[in-house]
């Protein structure tokens, strides 16, 4: 069995605590937590939870501890400390800070002998491996990314810190003649307004100009200004009774010419009803790679790229090689 | 750069051939044949053409030697010859035997010093890895996988070799209302028959009687049985000149479920108006990647399914976190 514990307990931390109850070869041993640990009631019964100082406590406990910790402030900070003292698995997603966290993570990992697997999940994660496996089979070609329909959790966030917001969900929308120029292996050159749209549910306090607030969403800086952004003002009521979910997902597609000029497209697609329960299960299968990793002394830090698919499988490679090759 | 030599020079050959002019860090070095030599005219210029039996002078010259023979006959006799002697890529695609075809491989790379790069291509191949990290992911769920539309050289050769036929395509072709009912999330139970179609295009000599050639076909065991078929009488005209290409593709499927309930659905899917320059592709950048396991020392047989994607890549690991992670 491969002993599990969770740092951070957020919709991640709960979607690993779904996610192992479907894998037969691991099971959860403790929860860490930045709360009052006394506070926070998780679902699996007869498994402690415990605050983060308390972490060494489970140096002889587990296998590995899942960071489910945002990527701006958490991370940074808590992956180097934990990576000295444990496996570790987290989603660390600021693309442009890869770099800088793989070092800093695979230092750690390496002066406390331990393996530390960062930026699982779907992007950073499975759309980062078909990019690299496609662009990899045609050298010749341009990979695309659309993300979405989906819920974006920092859009969200951006709309409601407007003052007069009471609440809001912002969804990105790929557009589908974009994403049918792609299939069609057109190879086309895209404005950012012309991949996706952004359409945003808002309630406003009573008192609030709304338009006010529509101009405030449509000229924001980096989220909305360079993209075509519709805004609905609805109810709290109906923000949430329809817009509570968390579905995301989207494609990843290389369009490319094998020297013959003869089109090839590769695609990988996404359709997830739950983001944070489909990351959850990527990581907790990259948590099997790293106990696996560590098995072989394989110290330091690994990404998705770096790591065999069979390793992610609860399957032997001989099950592989006769059930799935 | 990495000095390859093609064995077998067919449609993957010449495919090998025309991929190798799309890496830089590759050259070709020789084609080797079972023919004369001096029968076999390649396209690139001042590269030799050997016999297979004056192989040995090439043990130095080149990093991996790409065989490009069929999977009935060709590879299990010549993979394990060549293994001992090379580091080798083939695309050995008979399902059933892939795990005897394995260990004869490992067995031989392994007493050579050498690495084996075993089944590569698209199915077995990256369909395989997408079927693997879709079942690690989402442990509950049912993966699906659709061939075509395109065409099977082995169902139009059975047709070929019926009394009467002087030219047969076969296309494979997945029901797009089966494809929709798995992309739903439905997790359908299918007979044979309801996932694909078989449609033959097939130039028949005078003097035959079609309704034979037509119940013939139809009626062959294992390739046309268990399907509903289609079959259309064309002229050898026809035929050349509407079905000489050889387009493939498909899809790999996988509805799943996370634990609360919730559905995800990932796809893989190729599109490719050539599937012997497609196949070749594969095979190519999976020379790259045997090249990087035979200087780590790594020898024996090995599949896509136990090399890490990076290792595919022209780029530094440095330089996939950076752009594609």
């Amino acid at each position: 069995m491969i002993k599990i514990a969770i740092a951070g307990y957020g919709n991640i931390g709960r979607g690993i605590e779904l996610a192992i109850t479907q894998n037969e070869d691991m099971e959860l041993k403790a929860v860490l937590t930045r709360r009052d640990p006394s506070s926070v009631k998780i679902l699996t019964p007869n498994v402690p939870v415990y605050s983060f100082s308390d972490a060494d406590k489970l140096k002889t406990e587990i296998d590995v501890l899942i960071l489910c910790g945002g990527s701006a402030k958490d991370l940074p900070e808590w992956g180097p400390y934990f990576a000295k003292r444990f496996n570790t698995v987290d989603s660390f997603d600021t693309h442009a800070k890869i770099p800088e966290y793989f070092k800093n993570m695979d230092e750690a990992a390496k002066e406390g002998g331990k393996t530390a697997f960062i930026s699982a999940g779907w992007d950073p994660g499975m759309f980062s491996v078909n990019r690299v496996y496609a662009h990899s089979i045609l050298p010749q070609g341009t990979n695309y990314t659309f993300w979405g329909p989906g819920v974006s959790a920092g859009h969200s966030d951006a709309i409601r810190r407007i003052e007069g917001v009471t609440g809001a969900v912002q969804y990105t929308v790929p557009y589908e003649n974009a994403v049918e120029a792609v299939r069609s292996g057109e190879q086309p050159d895209f404005k950012t307004r012309e991949k996706h749209q952004r359409i945003c549910y808002v309630a406003a306090a009573e008192n609030y100009d709304k338009n006010k607030i529509e101009a405030e969403i449509k000229n924001m800086p980096d989220y909305f200004a360079d993209y075509d952004t519709e805004v609905n003002f609805i109810s709290m009521d109906e923000l949430f009774k329809n817009h509570s979910g968390m579905p995301h997902g989207g494609f990843v597609i290389r369009g490319g010419t094998t020297a013959s000029g003869l089109k090839q497209i590769i695609e990988y697609s996404l359709k997830l009803e739950s983001n944070p329960e489909f990351t959850a299960s990527v990581l907790v299968s990259s948590a099997r790679a790293v106990v696996r990793l560590s098995a072989k002394g394989e110290n330091g830090a690994f990404s998705m790229l770096d790591v065999p698919p069979a390793m992610f499988s609860p399957k032997t490679p001989e099950e592989l090689r006769r059930e799935m090759l």
